[in-house]
């Protein structure tokens, strides 16, 4: 059985009652849908930090996690070393073909940069081989720049020089161990680039900072040939009161600002989007009619609390609107995939927990990739939507869409219209029915999944 | 097709895609699900001030409704008048059972409250003939407290006794009308009970004035042989800053403070409790510990928003979760029905969306209804929490539920007990596998009703 | 005394209990504050809307105000016109120089545009006379695209063509009035743009046509000449549940995408900035960061509720920092006020409370002006941010600002540097200190005013 | 100089500027204010948990935390007997009288629970010895029945029998502790009582053992004869998704509905208080409603922000609430005090800054009493709430509070009142002048300090 125990995960189809013993319900890899393969659409990752690290503490309380490496090994390398086996182990046994990192998961510091970079590149070694045997693949990797005491205030924004050329150097080996293994994407997320008090705050100078760090790192990877695809990780806040990622719109704010909304994507989060009072699949819109969505951190919050829940995704509305926008988009995004920035309850302590959660997970995924599919396939939403705004396809409307309208024009048109006109024309959304409708949806996909 | 040009509303069966035409998908009410008709589970009722009198006007917008009365009359009595034979209507053409409304919502007020009143008798002969003819029976009713400007620093905790001995007249008359037209409850709102500003409010004096209010109303209604059951409503805020009715526990509080936790008991709202903070099954399942579960009051929030919405309830994680304590508890309450406190969004504005919205409300109940069904014949939750609990049955727990431990007594069992021991023996829960298991249900329950 | 009844408010210096009378505490209109006139700093704004029109209803509640021109007219020319006398004399008496208007605030609506536009003829003469008679002056002008019925589905934004041509044609109107009247501003507040529901709204299609509605407007009012700036006013949500104009940031991604930068600046708003899950503040940091920092709508929220409040600004922290911003700026835009988009509270519906309220809102931001004025005699702020961030001014900070750094020069720098010496360079930001003498500053500024 | 090497922190009077220097300014520990010396009306306390234990670690970063015993001591032990001495200078060089703890705060856990007691009593020793010497008093002292792991599902709610005993053990030692160091309250946060899901709970037997778990303490107390008053300290949420003791008067219907409604009082925090969607304000005066407030744990939330913050209180607004309440109510509670359940931020990570955090919240509640002393004096709040209601003090609002009125008497008196003689009753709350009153009374007491 393994370092884990446990088998490997089949597709054993949906089930009618309570869920027994480990298996997809939904997410069969190679079935195809909507002519692509549930995985390719997919593209699931597992996150180092929530799966092999975190030991499920909360702030009132110390961990609580149970997992086969524990009381194993008093070596901070060895243990680091170890948990690679158990890496792959997992992502074979759950089937998944990629997985993220960040820098300071694998492993430890040491008391220079140097000697940090020397421990980091023997667990990048026995990473990179593991790779090559299994032929898992890096989504993305990237460098923890919030964790340290030294970034207490910032690390691309900290007040503090030395810290800023710390923060350099330790993306400068980043960006080499993503080139080395080949990941996907790069992610920046800017945890600590923000502000707690905004008096003692010099927004404008940390800003251009922060920009020209990523000029930097941008110049470093085209100069190493480094062809990660960058990615920003909006969150709002925590730890921060206020992060300069704060969502999806204020981070294409700062990319077009600062001349970088073409070097960069996002990386967007279900849990941070609540956190800005958005909706997940808002979010995923704003990223896609900004030509920047990159790649999606899968798990849920809980709207009524708030902080960072991390919860694995079971929500089958938000899943099937997350899914319906890939299909419109045709792919997450250039080289995106769907990780999960998501960790167990914490009273969900067994080491196998880490299975069901995953398998939950990936079985919402699934699940709403085949109800927007089902949904796309009679282009429910597509005939709704051309059909509300058929009013600018010809006459008045397609003045403004051609450009040829102005206000003179469009004066002359309505000038004289009495109110009763312009009120029939105006015609109402149904919304009820819409709502109605996709519940109707999710039911008669899945059940017939 | 009568008043409002529709046919009666008729079970169709689940379709499979988008709502087409005007028909019930899952609610068919002589259908016996779990020993009892669907129609006496949930005693949908609907309200007619969202249905017959809200323009669908927001703080920014005036209204846009489009109603079959539209412009019809020109005195507002015979508006009133009119209003009842389309409403009857509706109700049968919905083959809905109860209604309720204020008393505001039925006729206009006069320049004193006894020509209001002989507004009310008219309306109220006309709507007593309508229930006698229909066999539509009256939920509950109650009386606007809230919306004229004389209680614009509350009713029952005015600091106008002026104001006061109004509301309290305006009581008695509306517990008059509940006796003569057989209500089976009687709600209070309290909408304008609590304070904008607590700096200028002696809240105390004002929750005994409150407390004060409810037994006079308590002593009438015996003295009429008035027998509705009396429900508050609690609602956190909107209008007020605070209000005194905040939640559920909150209420309880009250009414165990002033002695009336054996007159009264709840009317519970979605949107209300997530205003609160809470879910809406959360404050069910405290009216139920309490004792107090009177009825439901539904409709939906968006929990990124911070006022009311008064949506029409289409979540099916919600209903099944409503309909599951409703079916643990046996009934909603000893005379409880569902009356939808919803309006449809204002832009489905038109009259047939009045019939859509409805349906799409009973449909979302009665689907919850059936998953929650299928997961009591399973005892699914049951037995889990049985087990959950299971330590409690026997040996030390045992000795705490049946009172015969005391700190001493479990101290010389816990002393020296090993840490590793006692870890060992908490179990994980496995939240991922029950939401996991939720999901199955309603695609399971839905895919067979 | 005039239509109001109501002395002229004199400026009678600081109490020290309870506010009695009419006059003002902190605000001395000609008294020089950092090198200005406070009147020059703070160009005090009334809203029509708010102070003339609004009859202080709620969502639960009709209205409570008790105006002197109630009940006087019937025809709604004759109390448009009317109420013109009671604004300008209202505006004299309290001694501000600026307000502003909606349309729609102003006259009433007609059959046809042309009809509405004759209407509003009349009343602009009006305000035309009273403006050259009083030397009182327009902020800025706007239109009302959301209370009619006709824009349920968004003005600029809505689906329906018709409705974005009426919208269209109403803006040329209001710019044309715009110039008449010399407004300094013009604002655009886009209440319905945005989605009540994303599953039926095409965002990027939307989006598109406003900025073709905006770049006509500005191409309109470049043809006559109407030198107005352009402002849109930022809100997060409600009424709709996504405001397209959600923050600052999200404005200026927007402006950016479409080429408005340049065009347009931005109407903050404080409580508009809570609503998007932001301090006043920092709105204002981030519009003078972007360079569009334009006018100021001054009230305040709750933050323990969701919705606007619309309340007039009493909190001395907020002001601080507000005119803090201000100071530090210069102004508050080139052509910037503050105009109070704030009602009294429904329970001060007395018409003196409407003076009460201005008053106490003009204090508060005079008051914010002294304490503000106080910090930067003394540079306090500025020397603790220019030491917090002095390492950039030399070594290797200097090199990132002067662009000379690339990672491998900062690696070069950190790749040795020990851990501690890394963490004994970061200082510590005494943030309990700073937040005490904020606390010092408005008890001293003030005392002292 | 001492351990701190820190000289005993003077009250050295207002400043006028940036805060220099460590002293107090407002707080004059014998100084006589409303008939009582400052320092009985406050009863200061330190929390040994933030204050000597807490590293300013948050849920993404490890502590920052610079402390005078840091790398002093490699047996936890021996740490835990220095900190002793650290905290008694603290307390002494700070003048506060009083202080609180948990009992895994002051000492390490053993293998069991008879080793940890063991760790405990040396512990206690110490302490008592320092107590006797330098005169500093237990405000209170608590279990910490939440970090460890055991803990995970709950306490004295937890569904293992094992764990509901070893916590009933723990408590046992606890109120031994609390008996032989006379501390005054005894309090029980109940961080892990409550759910996560509420699918799997059954609250109702929870919220059964839990009241067990109280009375089975209070017995154990008489039994002992220690007679602490016993606290219960709501809060809403974090760490769980719903705790039992949600806010104040979710708390009463809990005391009240078990019959622990005379046994114990509430600590309440202002933090707390936010996260329940309350001002730290209401919470108090609910508590004294209902006869049941006992202490305060100090601190300030932000109310952007969804989690707690427990930082030092700066907020006069708030300061100046809470200590009107305490005055008016006459004392905090019986054997009531101020801990400051608060820390310094995490980059105000110098041992220094303990002091400077201190000294703003005790100068800032200082503050908050002089300003509410003066308004005592005035009887501002007083007599506008005296003549706010004074309508009920005779007439017909007297039948209302000497309980002769009915609906009848009630009816008879209103039923012919016209509309319009109602409205002019309504006096309106000029509540605009009440908030600028309070900015008088802030910005006069304190200049005259």
């Amino acid at each position: 059985m393994g370092l884990w125990d446990i088998d490997k995960i089949e597709y054993v189809g949906r089930g009618n009652g309570p869920v027994e013993g480990l298996g997809f319900q939904y997410y069969d890899a190679d079935k195809v849908v909507a002519g692509k393969k549930m995985k390719d659409w997919c593209r699931f990752g597992v996150a180092w930090w929530h799966t092999f690290d975190q030991e499920l503490v909360d702030p009132f309380g110390v961990g609580t996690a149970r997992r086969p490496w524990d009381g194993k090994y008093s070596d901070p390398m060895d243990n680091a070393l170890a948990k690679v086996d158990y890496a792959f182990e997992f992502f074979q046994k759950l089937g998944v073909e990629y997985f993220c990192f960040h820098d300071r998961d694998i492993a430890p510091e040491g008391e220079t940069l140097r000697e940090t970079n020397a421990n980091l590149d023997k667990v990048v070694d026995k990473i990179a081989e593991n790779m090559e045997s299994t032929g898992v693949k890096l989504l993305w990797n990237t460098s923890s720049l919030f964790t340290n005491a030294r970034f207490v205030e910032g690390a691309a924004t900290s007040p503090n020089a030395n810290v800023y050329a710390y923060a350099a150097a330790q993306l400068k080996k980043s960006l080499e161990i993503g080139k080395r293994l080949n990941g996907e994407n790069y992610v920046f997320w800017g945890g600590r680039e923000g502000y707690e008090n905004l008096w003692v705050t010099d927004m404008k100078r940390e800003q251009e900072h922060m920009a020209k760090f990523f000029h930097m790192c941008a110049d470093y990877a085209k100069e190493i040939g480094m062809g990660a695809q960058f990615l920003i990780e909006p969150k709002a806040k925590e730890p921060m009161t206020h992060q300069y990622d704060f969502d999806a719109a204020t981070a294409c704010n700062f990319l077009r600002a600062y001349d970088l909304i073409d070097t960069f994507k996002l990386n967007l989060e279900g849990n941070h989007a609540n956190l800005a009072g958005h909706t997940y699949q808002h979010e995923i819109r704003v990223a896609r009619d900004n030509g920047v969505l990159g790649s999606l951190d899968a798990n849920q919050g809980d709207m009524l609390l708030g902080w960072d829940l991390d919860e694995f995704p079971t929500n089958l509305y938000e899943a099937t609107s997350v899914m319906w926008e890939v299909l419109d988009e045709g792919q997450i995004g250039p080289h995106g995939g769907l990780n999960f920035d998501a960790k167990p309850r914490r009273s969900s302590f067994a080491a196998e927990d880490l299975f069901r959660a995953h398998i939950a997970g990936m079985d919402t995924f699934a699940a709403g990739l085949l109800v927007a599919a089902k949904m796309h396939e009679d282009r429910y939403i597509e005939d709704l939507v051309a059909n509300r705004y058929s009013t600018f396809d010809s006459g008045i409307g397609e003045t403004v869409e051609n450009g040829t309208a102005t206000l003179a024009s469009l004066n002359d048109y309505a000038i004289d219209m009495p109110q009763s006109k312009i009120l029939e024309s105006v015609k109402p959304d149904h919304l009820e029915d819409v709502k109605a409708t996709i519940n109707n949806y999710i039911v008669d996909a899945l059940a017939n999944a």
